[in-house]
């Protein structure tokens, strides 16, 4: 592989979809090869795994069943998607990735991390993120923020509740100790400016560092 | 649990399906409360899994994903419908289970037998089966009884090649040497009467060793 692969990681209303847009398009000014996806990507066949885990009327699904069906698509979309970019040369930024479901399922769902962890290795091989990019907001400020966004779409962990969130929130804490070379923090409280040009620096730095 | 926990594995045409359902009605008239089920066993969620995987048009689906697909629909079939049976004493015939990804999947897609077992884990909790009868045909002759059978609906897995079929026959040997406590062979080929009696003595064998 001979391109990055960049992870945007972070709970409800982070913001990290709008960034990950945006700092695209700056990279893609400065001539880097990007591609934007998020985990289903389009792929067909995780979309469909997708919409079975989004729809509100499963109230039913284990949490087991959930983390198996995330792995599913991930790895679908993996082979698909990512990594035929990678190895054509290509930045990757994937919206939601790996640590979405350690701390999801495996910390806040407690179906515990390094379980889910080994489950998620059959699905990606030790195709692990070359950088990872955690958007830091406290939990009561992320929902806020989604609440007072009317044109978002709510599914149904959307609905969750806020101990839910921080659970969530104290999971990423985890994982940024656990994973520290590769997990870094972007302060995600300023302005949608402020916090895409840290974004921007901080993959900078990243590819900087490779050179 | 209290219940006994059976399943029925094989390859494709080995008359399997038909030999569940006539054993467990003898076992009813022996007084004993049966349930018989299959993946995805009616549960609503496990039944779109399902149907993903069965879907034709998904030719890109990679072997991983459709492993862990495959323990996604296990998974909630197990907490759904197995489990509440075994915890109210019933004895559950299931046509399929763990050992038909460890040959399919495992072995014959090549992805590991060991590794496919560990992922599988993540589902089942170690709710292995308590018995385990494997219909043992030769492939040649199972593929025949299919293409004879033209009321029987032909799906993706069926149209796979003679030589995948040698592969699960082969995985199944494996996994019988390996659960030699748990899994045992019933002779498939004779005439499905025979076979029928030779399952019930294999079942009341089974329940006498545990009285």
């Amino acid at each position: 592989m001979t391109g990055y692969f960049i992870t945007f990681e972070g709970g409800e209303g982070a913001g990290k979809t709008s960034i990950l847009q945006l700092t695209a398009n700056r990279l893609r000014k400065d001539g880097y090869d990007v591609i934007t996806t998020r985990e289903p990507g389009g792929i067909e066949i995780a979309e469909k795994i997708r919409s079975i885990i989004l729809d509100p009327a499963h109230t039913a699904m284990d949490g087991r069943t959930e983390a198996l069906l995330y792995a599913a698509a991930r790895r679908q979309h993996l082979v698909e998607k990512v990594l035929p970019a990678l190895s054509s040369g290509k930045l990757v930024l994937c919206d939601r990735f790996i640590d979405s479901s350690l701390t999801y399922q495996g910390y806040a769902r407690e179906l515990g991390m390094d379980e889910v962890y080994q489950m998620n290795q059959f699905a990606i091989e030790n195709c692990m993120p070359d950088l990872t990019l955690f958007f830091d907001i406290q939990p009561e400020e992320g929902l806020k923020r989604i609440l007072a966004n009317k044109s978002r779409e709510q599914n149904r962990l959307d609905l969750e509740k806020l101990n839910f969130h921080k659970k969530v929130y104290e999971g990423y804490q985890l994982l940024m100790d656990k994973f520290s070379k590769r997990i870094f923090q972007i302060d995600a409280t300023p302005s949608i400016k402020e916090v895409e040009l840290a974004t921007y620096n901080r993959i900078k730095t990243f590819i900087n560092s490779k050179k």
